[in-house]
């Protein structure tokens, strides 16, 4: 059975105006990649109702999973959860549960839980609570959209609390051979070893040292086996020049 | 005249299996902002020829401008510039002008300009070079489609050898106030400021310091004016709080 398909949605105006680099992303395709979810499509658009619903929308259709990051918390710019409920056609309020946590969070931290703040418990119907171990105020699943904060700390805390929860598949392994020759050295070998083991991805990656150009080999694949052969293979055919 | 509208489109693996961390939208988001075009989507997709053509279709008919990054190396699993001319519906061969540069790269560096290396003068019918003074092969521009390479020194290169040749908007101009409290507090009369200053786009983002939450709001507009009137304001409202 293939691994299930994902994608990820980032919202958020601060990412493409090029005030803040996402990282979220980055963290998400490796923790997939060790769960055995295959991340197929990524996507960054602003905080934008009818962006977000037609991203939503197109998104969830096409995979298994769908996560999200950014635009759930207090402030009128946080418009993630009115968007997704829209999306999927379901009423969204406040929600005893999601209250109760922000009401013991707030408690304890002697903080007043406002209107503003209140609004971080409003849930779409049907949805269930991602915990957020960092701040409180949680995240939700509804149907296959996974949706969490912005704030890199408190999206690593959610996804680790929603992991579990996801099937995963086969995890994708990879072996990465660094040789001391620049990629248009490499190419023609290269293209014959990727002919030999079709299961494989094989991608090359160049760098510059010191003023001399070489190549990452990255193979990728979920047999383990397989991927140590054409590492052999790899290194027989680069010689000395394989690091 | 509103700004030119872009969007980007990265392509590659290695940025979906998590091994790579892109950089190169932070940057192209950073230039666009300055240089008076919108960013307004971002998508990063596998190397497959399906996604690529689907992609740039989707994307080219949607924007003034689509910049694209990575995929246009000399190795098997390069094969951006050969899916953008099936996008376009055009031919894609060798060109003499493209070929020439490589030829001159080579031979100043006493490097062989095999197949492989060949590969990166297969330039689409019609399009434009986009010089690339790090590494001779050109990057090309097809209709609203700026194809540039993956490399972050190499895009970066590129995209300041293309940007001159774009007629650009009015830049965005951003003023960040720093705010020592938390962003549930400030939420409300953010809010309130936000629909006083229709014409700028206000976004808040909290942040965590010493055990402390903040919050640095962020007013974005083309007019200085305005921005430096709702400075004052934003500081008024949060007196003392406001660094």
């Amino acid at each position: 059975m293939p691994n299930p398909a994902a994608a990820m949605l980032v919202i958020g105006d601060e990412i493409l105006s090029g005030r803040t680099r996402d990282s979220n992303l980055h963290h998400l395709a490796g923790e997939l990649s060790r769960h055995g979810i295959d991340l197929r499509e990524a996507r960054v658009i602003p905080d934008r109702h009818e962006a977000i619903i037609d991203a939503v929308r197109a998104l969830a259709s096409a995979h298994d999973h769908v996560f999200t990051s950014g635009g759930i918390g207090p402030t009128h710019d946080d418009i993630t959860a009115d968007s997704i409920a829209v999306a999927f056609g379901v009423p969204i309020r406040v929600r005893d549960d999601a209250r109760a946590l922000l009401e013991a969070h707030y408690a304890r931290t002697g903080q007043h839980l406002n209107k503003a703040r209140l609004r971080m418990a409003r849930i779409p119907e049907g949805a269930t609570l991602i915990e957020n171990p960092v701040s409180a105020a949680p995240g939700f699943s509804i149907e296959n959209v996974h949706v969490m904060a912005g704030v890199p700390a408190i999206f690593q805390a959610m996804l680790a609390s929603l992991l579990p929860r996801l099937t995963g598949g086969t995890p994708l392994h990879s072996i990465t051979v660094r040789i001391n020759r620049p990629e248009g050295d490499i190419a023609g070998p290269l293209a014959s070893i990727a002919a030999e083991f079709p299961d494989l991805s094989i991608g090359s990656y160049p760098f510059v040292e010191q003023g001399r150009y070489g190549s990452y080999v990255v193979l990728r694949g979920t047999d383990r086996a397989i991927l140590e052969a054409a590492e052999v293979h790899l290194r027989n055919v680069f010689g000395e020049d394989a690091a």
